[in-house]
């Protein structure tokens, strides 16, 4: 393992890193739609909303497109999804309450004891490509402590676009190599990576649901890799 | 009082209005400099650091040179108002250290409390001028809960430019009249309203010291005036 005692700050990938969020949209989908009668499967509801959220920060990435906040791309996929299903009828309110499901995602149950942990020897950030108001909602529901909120809005940039890891570098007021990325995401730690970043490792084995294939073990060296938060406090000193 | 039952986030004005940079960064430097045999009426460097704000923003705000961090814009002025100063001999490890002492101010008395009130029914932003890891570093030392690091860095705007206060409030997804800012200086509550903002007025009358003479009283009718933070959260319903 490489010297990483130079590391001063933690940028977290959020969406499956930090909070479960199929089983979260899922229930939060079913509370709003099941009132207007409503049917779906929902977990399936959630795998399809989340599988527009690639192809749609593309058109940001690539320049087809001027930088929006997730909020917007999130709701562009709803109501998408929604004509796909052939749910028609949700109202003006009934979208814009279903589009804040992502809001309201609950931590996987070792964050919070792992983040108090971390907390005392790192700054804490979000390096997600959710907007500023979707992370403090959830950090504020959830009670995640973290110290500022980077990523994609604050830097205009979505991962794993490199501006998106270097501008989030340079708002902690360090180098590259004094920031680790911490996700349960393959890609975005070789992003991150190349963008000159520490990299932590911690599996979420069932973010997908209980047939994941994909994510379930390093594809690189990481410079760490941890079983859940509260190990990695533990590998990193904390 | 206008009814400000739709305001969702309070953004804060941090230098003179949450800490007492005076004190601090008086107290900074003497713990750096007495060390290096330096001797200086230490409140009146504080004061000449502190002049060379406003001109070294203007030059970000006139467009005479692209954004940089306030961090950046002190530690040009720290070597400037010690070369005023005539003194000589500071290395480069000094500098920077010295340069940290706008990153270890104190919250005035009322803050903290005042602050944890209001927490629980508002969003609690920076509307600083100051960079986001110089606040970061202000929160973790002093405790401030803030739920983003927002204003001038992630904006890329200096207040007063009105975009430091648009872009805030579109990072907090929202509009303008649902967000107010805190700050004891008229001129930064006049511009937040001039951007669309509501306005909050406590009054610091011992920022510039004991013989202060401005922003010792409200200049318009602010939405609300307040005797410090636990006044504000009684008068806004916390």
């Amino acid at each position: 393992m490489p010297d990483l005692g130079d590391v001063e700050a933690l940028g977290f990938d959020v969406f499956g890193t930090v909070v479960d969020w199929r089983g979260g949209v899922a229930r939060e989908a079913e509370a709003v739609l099941a009132r207007h009668g409503v049917r779906l499967d929902w977990p399936a509801f959630a795998d399809a909303w989340r599988a527009r959220y690639q192809p749609a920060m593309e058109a940001v990435r690539s320049g087809r497109r001027p930088f929006v906040p997730l909020d917007v791309l999130h709701r562009e996929n709803l109501e998408a999804v929604l004509a796909e299903l052939g749910v028609a009828g949700p109202d003006e309110t009934t979208l814009a309450e279903l589009n804040l499901a992502w809001h309201r995602l609950d931590p996987w149950p070792d964050v919070l004891p792992g983040l108090a942990r971390l907390k005392r020897r790192f700054v804490l950030v979000t390096l997600s490509n959710g907007n500023v108001r979707l992370m403090i909602d959830m950090a504020r529901r959830a009670g995640l402590p973290w110290d500022a909120i980077l990523g994609a809005e604050p830097t205009r940039a979505y991962k794993p676009a490199p501006e998106a890891y270097l501008r989030t570098a340079a708002m902690l007021g360090t180098t590259p190599e004094r920031v680790m990325l911490v996700a349960a995401h393959n890609d975005d730690l070789a992003a991150a990576r190349a963008a000159g970043l520490r990299t932590g490792f911690v599996p979420r084995p069932t973010e997908h649901g209980p047939g994941q294939t994909r994510d379930l073990t390093p594809e690189q060296d990481w410079d760490v890799v941890a079983a859940d938060f509260e190990d990695l406090a533990a590998r990193l000193g904390c």
